[in-house]
């Protein structure tokens, strides 16, 4: 159980670090939410067999949480996700072929025009449709069969964070659902997190990517979409020039160009995924890129910087608080270099794309 | 017609640069094998409306190959495509349900044993599998039920250059042909191609990614996978921190971290991708970017530097010249700082992941 008094987090008075914080109030309500049955309820509406395959829109944040329910429903279920490509409906008013399909929109705000456009077309085509959004009174979620919220509370500041744990904690639910399996494996989730949110950020790690013009990270299988959101954190909050990417993809090119002392975040699962990097951390220290390990613990013949995240939860899981750490870096960072993380340079809370 | 004789371009002696400037020969050489009916054959043989979907397997540059024939079949045809995770496959060693489904792996080796491994899988799980790969005795063409072969001839660089466009160029014919159409659209790309190989790099251009520190690169629809192939190019080749987006992700966070003066490559399509770039345009002059665009002309009211590529071509057709000025500038660069384009430090030609 997570304690409900305030969090002993005492970063900058940041909506931000606020909204970080929270977190593992946010999962514990969620987790309370799942017990009065929601999510066996959508997995029964959902009839996951039955369907031929499965599409997921999503932009921005909510894409790498489609990216992990991608990884759940083809890992867990084998049903084949495709990932939308909303301009397809949009700029090319092209209707698919999703008759029977499940077609799922992810977004914080249930507001993009693209993706409330997308989803009617799919619905229009006889795809089942399912929305996970953070606004229950969202365009989006008006749009669909069914409509989950992820009750993260409002979200202030630009970047997302407790809205990102929120929908992968939801998309969790409603595929152990799908399987038959009710959320208790994620009882200890909002404790472990409350022990990354409150653990001391390495201040070195601040200070080396001060100086850093760029960063790169890297993950595989479920800590795919930590390395593509922990980089979209940092670009967007601290305008540091960070890419992630798969271990897998990254041999196949981007690996050369990592030179000398070269920040890299690794984010490193317990289980088959976590196994499949350890030839790309021996790659990278090859290269002698400065490595940062972020892990439940040390992975073996690592000996250098550790961030511990996810200790004692399986790898699906693990994703869940693997990302808080890279939140509260690209925070502490944003800071560092007296940029303000709440509302960073050129962006809006909701973007409105077509 | 393409000229049969050597061509103009005189870069320096690099087989990167020699592949690049063969690429319109290439091309004409696959749409000659294309008058012999092998793709409408093979059209017949995928019987693309008996499909509930496709799935697309590929690593590296081919993957941006798989996003473009991703983009093909949604837009020409309504088949809803899944960009597979290998890893599914060989790290979880998960069947996916892909019974009648149509299977497509993209591989110029067809040697990466993680994509065979996943054909393999998908095969026996009842899908149609079909390769698109540069080696017509590899492991993966002997896995499938039908492999097309490309014919780009041996690529001895480590950076994919004329392998990259024959795939696009196989992928475009086979979606023709399942569309029921001939190639005949594409009769002039061969010469298209040469007028692109043959124009003069920019030098002004090398001079400012000589001094640059990231690039980031912009594309929508069918120049989507330009943005993310020349990306690959500057990393690999000439060790710029590039990033490719389309331009809906862009707005999604990343432009807020778009600094002045920061270089920006867009590559802008004619027809409805194109239009919907130009409010990204606007977004990245109110930036201060260094603004080049990639385009077959002068997007309205944009009269900063433009680099001409895909003339009179549509635009799913001019994403096939468009990569090539990315091509040649990251070789350029590559050598302007000093580098072996031909053997990227820390590559293989072919990436033997898992």
């Amino acid at each position: 159980m997570t304690k409900s008094s305030t969090p002993a987090y005492s970063a900058p008075a940041t909506a931000m670090a606020t909204e970080i914080a929270e977190q593992p109030q946010r999962l514990a309500q969620l987790l309370r939410q799942a017990e009065d049955g929601t999510f066996a309820r959508a997995a029964a509406a959902v009839d996951g067999q039955r369907r031929p395959f499965a599409v997921i829109a999503a932009r921005g944040t909510s894409d790498h949480a489609a990216i992990y329910l991608k990884h759940l429903l083809e890992v867990k279920l084998g049903i084949v996700v495709a990932l939308a490509s909303p301009s397809v409906f949009t700029v090319y008013q092209r209707t698919l072929r999703v008759e029977g399909a499940l077609w799922i929109a992810i977004s914080q705000s249930g507001g993009s025009p693209d993706l409330v456009e997308a989803t009617r077309s799919a619905r229009h085509a006889g795809a089942f449709t399912l929305a996970i959004t953070n606004a229950a009174d969202s365009d989006l979620a008006g749009a669909v069969h069914l409509a989950l919220d992820i009750e993260a509370g409002p979200e202030r500041a630009v970047p997302a964070t407790k809205s990102y744990t929120s929908e992968l904690l939801a998309c969790w639910l409603l595929v152990e659902a799908m399987a038959g399996r009710d959320g208790e494996a994620a009882a200890a989730l909002p404790e472990r997190a409350e022990t990354v949110v409150t653990a001391p950020v390495p201040g070195d790690l601040v200070a080396r990517l001060s100086d850093a013009n760029r960063l790169l990270l890297v993950g595989r299988g479920y800590s795919f979409p930590t390395a593509l959101e922990g980089a979209l954190k940092f670009v967007e909050t601290a305008h540091l020039a960070a890419q992630g990417f798969s271990g897998a993809d990254l041999l196949h090119g981007p690996i050369g160009a990592v030179n000398a002392g070269d920040p890299v975040l690794a984010i490193v699962p317990e289980g088959p995924a976590g196994t499949s990097l350890l030839p790309v951390l021996d790659k990278l220290r090859a290269a002698d890129a400065h490595l940062t390990v972020v892990a439940s613990g040390r992975p073996a013949g690592f000996d250098g910087p550790l961030v511990q995240a996810g200790e004692g939860l399986p790898e699906d899981l693990a994703a869940i608080t693997q990302i808080i750490p890279l939140q509260r870096l690209a925070c502490e960072l944003a800071l560092a270099r007296g940029l303000n993380p709440d509302a960073p340079r050129g962006l809006n809370k909701i973007t409105k794309t077509r």
